[in-house]
């Protein structure tokens, strides 16, 4: 494919969803990646597919130069910062997912877009994104009924965080873990609303000092408010090396379902899971799958900040409209 | 809710799916159901929730009273027909579903609706419908990869009819069975593609007159061509009473699972499912939210034929885009 059709991509933060998205771009025939945009000295990045690296600072000299800007950096640093920057230059995708500062990170991004006539979907990934979705299409079409979101099993980083900031900790992994129980009622006939600790229990690989009171460590785990208070939580003492050979990677996963009756005695069950071996790369699959519906709609003249509420689900494919309706319809 | 922000629905058909609609709008707070256009004679037609019948031909009495109508007719016969004149006085909702023809369904129901400035919609439900937008979002996400779907289980009426051609039959029903093994593969790092046999089992209950060859019958079923010749069939004989008690519901559903990788031995798996005690009733609810979102895509002035890829997931849902991104997102 030529360069003239491919979708010109810049991707802001080379962490663990920046790598996937530059292996998301290269599954793509559609997509190119033009750079990578980093804080940290750009001499530093070693991009397997040979992408150059830039400082973050020198975005705007990529003006006219990038269709799409891809935000691969945190929801608690990164993107409230970055992401009005790069609105301003750039039409953007981002995966903000502080769920409670949404409504005001929406409409600051709707204001820089709109200013600087860009388009800029904000909150994609898988939860929020694309778990967003099903819940929105499922209410939508079974409005008398339950809606059950579960994650896992997976790693959290959150509780993985949390679990290292307790003094004798050196390292640890959390894993959330949806009860087989749980969800059978949710699909089932018997329908309720469901607890936290009826829902999912967590899993703790911890690494302690040498010297550490463990005992006193699996106490303030299983009594963390917030975290794991609300819930059935094992602790695992392991070496590092340990860690290390089984808890390295980031597998997640879960599950949204929608439990309903359309008439006495008539349930209807609606469902959408994911079982990723990959966290981040699949989030970035869903990036990169969003950034080329954000160039088309951008093309179309649509500016301003929008969620993946407002796209069209043929707008994410590189096929055409007669191809999705012949092939896919 | 007052009749002013009311969406004004008509329907056309009143076998099973137009009863499924019926209830479907009653779920709806802000849909409303004006009139049932019948080929019948309109005085047969006993709506439980009152609503007024009128003749098919009558329906051009009917513009500037209705925002969207849905057609709940076959695509057999039903459709062809009454796909375009509906779209020359409204905008429609239908579920024509003749795969093969869908190209040249679209483009005539195109024309019509573009000339009389209408939206309509085709081939909306489940499958067409559901099932192809989830095939559309998974392979967008998941480039390299394989798709599967599976029926059931449920009641398939083509082949349900194709039983009851048969010489010596009298009624019959025929269940379609996703096969348990099919689908552990198809979840797995075994994916690989499945033939017809190892993905479903057919399941036969049939009411034979009183002296049929029941050897007979059963030979004719298992070696049906393009029905029943590539597939496990079982057939079992019994009572019409116990086909009326046992097998008089409509029950469906379905699998459509995307199994791909995103590097070496990082597989991630994307799945929607079905499991539903009425076909008719739900594929009524998909076409009631559908209605919405053509009635809302036709105020902001679309025109002319669309699928289930070129709407918003947002325009199926009765809350604002406000109230959709602080609640769902």
């Amino acid at each position: 494919m030529s360069h003239k059709t491919s979708i010109r991509l810049g991707l802001a933060g080379y962490g663990n969803l920046g790598r996937g998205l530059e292996r998301a771009v290269a599954a793509n025939p559609d997509l190119e990646l033009k750079v990578i945009l980093t804080k940290r000295d750009p001499t530093t990045i070693k991009s397997p597919y040979g992408t150059p690296a830039d400082r973050f600072g020198n975005a705007a000299n990529w003006r006219g130069q990038l269709d799409v800007v891809v935000l691969c950096g945190g929801s608690a640093t990164d993107l409230p910062e970055q992401g009005p920057v790069l609105a301003s230059l750039f039409n953007t995708v981002d995966s903000f997912d502080n769920h409670g500062k949404i409504p005001d990170y929406f409409a600051e991004i709707d204001r820089v877009a709109r200013e600087n006539r860009h388009l800029s979907l904000i909150s994609c990934g898988w939860d929020p994104g694309l778990f967003s979705l099903s819940r929105v299409l499922f209410s939508s079409i079974l409005p008398q009924g339950l809606d059950y979101t579960f994650w896992g099993k997976g790693i959290s980083q959150g509780h993985s965080d949390a679990l290292r900031r307790i003094p004798g900790v050196v390292d640890a992994r959390q894993y959330t873990i949806p009860l087989e129980e749980a969800l059978a009622i949710a699909r089932s006939d018997l329908g309720r609303p469901l607890s936290p600790r009826e829902k999912h229990r967590r899993e703790c690989f911890v690494v302690a000092e040498p010297d550490a009171d463990l005992a006193a460590i699996e106490e303030a785990i299983v009594n963390m408010p917030g975290y794991f208070a609300d819930y059935d939580t094992r602790v695992h003492f392991i070496s590092q090396s340990e860690l290390h050979e089984k808890h390295n990677r980031l597998p997640h996963g879960g599950f949204v379902i929608r439990n309903a009756k359309t008439s006495e005695n008539t349930g209807q069950v609606m469902e959408f899971s994911l079982k990723l071996d990959s966290n981040p790369e699949f989030t970035a699959s869903v990036l990169a799958a969003y950034a080329r519906a954000v160039f088309r709609m951008a093309q179309k003249g649509h500016v301003g900040a929008i969620s993946v509420f407002d796209i069209p689900c043929g707008e994410l494919s590189r096929f055409s409209p007669e191809e999705l309706r012949r092939d896919f319809l």
